[in-house]
């Protein structure tokens, strides 16, 4: 039997474009002689619908588009997932549901059992769980139906669900199991995919067909990494990631005929690669799919908005992306000379507009208050909103959108000015550790300079008063970056961390600053999230707690 | 037996206050005679802690509070609520559960049984559901102990759980249900408690002891009103609305003792006045809890920074609240008379700091890339943003809050300037729709004129180009929020909406701007919530969805 794995980008809520895509893949499914091609979960809505699956019109519109794509089944058969109303009266509305279409008929239905409800995910919001294990029965072979989840209590040490659907459907004697994801991207998951498919087939011992949606939908990077593993535990192929696919793979009473591993290489890209790809695929589809092709950012001379310009430009086309150097009288020459030379090498467009006059007539605005009370935080924080002021200023009049160049640590320990430099559509690097940014540019200049070495070595500072240094306020980032890695990855609580040999004055400080400014993360863009743990909708804290804090 | 209900004012995190609380309101309960004390639902930690429950240090200090507070259980019984870790390897980390403790010992404990996970409930993510329904035995008497949602499944036309956790309790032959809650407020909150309780004791037959969480906690307000219904379906006593109370019921073989309604007076005040004082700890909490005192507005002379005025000043005095009135070139004298004379009504400080100056050094420094396109949003919203960095110079100058003044109406179709009058760090009214801020006005004035009449009458207006009126750009508001509310709080698509007599035109542009501004609204401060669905934690849309956008 010849199967189609089709590994495509949808978008959310756009059901003619998503039926479309569909279609025209079935078709090319057909020319390659395909009986079956399996598409992934929720890929008539797009994963993730959220609170678009309260709305009964919402779902209607998936039934129509299941309709609209049964028409094209005669020839070969089709395995999708969409939503799905719950006859029973008691219990969610919904389930998350894999369709068996062929000749124009809904031949079997699967319900995901094991519903996601952690990190970023809020399944159980929406959906009743599945309780019926039934195969496909299709020419002759059982094919057990899973949708993402399904397949992730096996082989875990401390699982988190009191069941696993397949050692149900093994019962019925199933041949192949088919799995429809949208799993997100983060630079361990390919890793953990990896090992989770293995211990599927080593538990059932029956080859797994894996099918994972593509693209970004706001911070949620899907990387694809489409696979078939055959029954001994061989990866017999892997799409590639973060791009639409589409590959046939025959199997024959021998096993998967002609196993071989394309893509290899790609498993193989360490992980700085991979979270650069994933973020040049997060700001391409954040402005595709919203409908924007201009970016502006501000380039100040630093290595975080020259790292987002070099992204931008990349993603963006160099002719999209403009940037504003914004010097103030804090500012240093080789900072302005740095943000030159970066957009000259890149090719990208830049204007100079020194912020010096409005800060000054701000202050001057609010003389008769402050009168002679020092210099402190309020002017640090002026200067940063001056300038966002302007770069919004050139959003509106010219249909830019701002990119946002906070990094993690910062965003963690609330280093930057709210309204300020953390203003913009989308936070790029708002995953991305300060030391993984200094990787990041590393790997951007692989084959030659793109970003000027001295951005790479100089100290790191917000230039908002005489002489400023990051390390004036904040541990250094090595130190920093290792604790903030171990809270907020690992949840790892103050005594664990002190038991790791961290001082515990230090971890104390830090772990007080990343608790005290969840206020101000609360107002920040999307982060593209490229970690198992990024700020934003998949960690989830109380903004006046008091614990830690 | 004699019970008391401790309705208290918990902070998530701080073990200290909560365990000290908890300890006085045993000490009291055991000088009124009472033999058993409810608390409500995770009162040891405070509800809801999100992911703090994630951290192991976190879940041992509520075992530690727990510890400590069974010391002072040798004559008095205590019903509490706390996070156990949940033995069994398999399945989530946690349960939700009510102990009861007496005599230093934990006598039994329960294990909530529906977890809700629907608009601003996120239980499923951290608990393992409950799976035993035993009461406890004490004095003679069997309890069945239940938690919050446990009693949220009976009576309900589409439940959302296939079980009712008492209907397996039932079987045990209990004499009395105790529900330990933290069960926020909506205007519509206590109508539908009332209406659960009275549901569940015509079901059980038997009298229901419901004690609920109160004070606020960032958006989400807790209204207390904790109460006794009989075995007959009467309400024996209700605790007061937003504020802590304990109060001591007997129960005997005749049934509750002295049965009596105090505050009545509290179920029959109209929505309004309960949103105003749910408004009111909103703010106290949010300034109280996170450990400020002053609050700062922009007071323009319109209807919502009045109320907001108003709504601050009675929560934090008005000696801890400052305006500022920030004229521009387009604002009208009477905006800033209507605004001093507001503010002289409440005793509240003014500054007047005019920002004509700041906008036109701004659009100097802009004037060689603008050049001659004419003034657009982009020199609208600059005066928004000019605006917005003086009130935050002012907050990191001299330890104010600002405060938000964005309406709900405005904040569902994107009318505000982000980065300028969406600021602050809480909005007030976020949750209240334009019809429903007049509504607010007229009930602040109930007792003389405090907002001048004409700051009520006048048409609203941003004042961000002459002549500038909000119906401009708006349809009128009584239609819009008659739409929105549909939309929102009803989950009613397009069809529905049609078919209820509203033009498919209008219907159209609306619910295209509400989904078009997710982007905009992601980025705005914590909303108090007062309705069932509020923008913010308990509404998650997609921003780059293309669905009704």
């Amino acid at each position: 039997m010849k199967i189609a794995l089709a590994q495509l980008n949808y978008h959310i809520g756009n059901f003619a474009l998503n039926t479309q895509k569909i279609i025209a893949a079935i078709k090319e499914a057909e020319q390659q002689s395909a009986e079956l091609v399996v598409f992934s979960e929720l890929c008539v809505c797009g994963y993730p619908p959220r609170d678009f699956l309260e709305f009964d019109d919402f779902i209607n519109q998936c039934y129509a588009s299941v309709n609209e794509i049964a028409k094209h089944t005669n020839k070969v058969a089709v395995v999708l997932g969409s939503p799905r109303k719950n006859p029973v009266i008691e219990g969610k509305d919904l389930f998350n549901s894999a369709y068996f279409i062929y000749e124009g008929e809904v031949k079997h239905i699967a319900n995901k059992s094991l519903l996601p409800n952690y990190d970023i995910f809020d399944e159980y919001r929406y959906f009743e769980p599945g309780k019926t294990f039934e195969p496909v029965l299709f020419k002759g072979k059982k094919i057990a139906l899973t949708i993402c989840e399904d397949i992730w209590n096996a082989g875990i040490d401390k699982p988190m669900y009191s069941t696993c659907p397949l050692d149900d459907a093994i019962k019925y004697g199933p041949d192949l199991i088919i799995n429809i994801s949208a799993s997100p991207f983060s630079y361990t998951h390919n890793r953990e995919r990896m090992k989770i498919i293995s211990a599927n087939v080593a538990r059932y011992k029956l080859p797994v067909i894996y099918v994972n949606q593509v693209g970004a939908e706001t911070e949620l990077i899907f990387d694809g990494g489409s696979m078939v593993m055959n029954e001994k535990g061989e990866l017999v192929t892997q799409l590639p990631f973060f791009e639409e696919a589409l590959e046939v793979v025959e199997f024959t009473e021998q096993g998967v005929k002609e196993p071989r591993v394309k893509n290899q290489e790609l498993r193989n890209k360490p992980d700085i690669e991979l979270i650069h790809n994933a973020l040049i695929l997060g700001i391409k589809d954040y402005f595709g799919k919203l409908g924007f092709k201009k970016a502006i950012l501000g380039l100040s001379g630093g290595i975080d908005s020259a790292v987002v310009l070099c992204l931008a430009a990349e993603a963006l086309g160099k002719e999209n992306v403009m940037s504003l150097l914004l010097p103030s009288g804090f500012s240093s020459g080789h900072s302005v000379d740095d943000a030159k030379l970066l957009s000259e090498n890149l090719g990208t467009k830049y204007e100079v507009v020194p912020v010096e006059d409005n800060f000054q007539a701000t202050l001057k605005t609010l003389q008769p208050f402050f009168k002679d009370m020092p210099f402190n935080l309020a002017e640090e924080n002026l200067q940063a909103r001056v300038r966002a002021i302007i770069l919004m200023a050139f959003c509106n009049k010219f249909g830019y959108i701002l990119l946002n160049t906070s990094n993690k640590s910062e965003a963690a320990v609330g280093y930057g000015t709210l309204y300020g430099d953390m203003c913009g559509g989308l936070s790029v690097i708002g995953d991305v550790y300060k030391t993984q940014v200094y990787e990041l540019a590393k790997h951007i200049n692989r084959n030659g300079e793109i970003i000027p070495l001295n951005i790479i070595t100089k100290a790191p500072s917000a230039e908002l008063r005489p002489n400023q240094k990051d390390s004036d306020s904040l541990p250094d980032y090595d130190i920093l970056d290792k604790i903030l890695f171990q809270y907020i990855e690992k949840i790892q609580g103050p005594k664990e961390l002190v038991a790791m040999g961290f001082e515990k004055i230090l971890v104390d400080r830090i772990l007080k600053m990343v608790n005290m400014n969840e206020w101000k993360r609360f107002q920040t863009p999307p982060v593209l999230r490229v970690s198992p743990k990024a700020f934003g909708v998949g960690r989830r804290m109380p903004i006046e707690g008091k614990y830690l804090g």
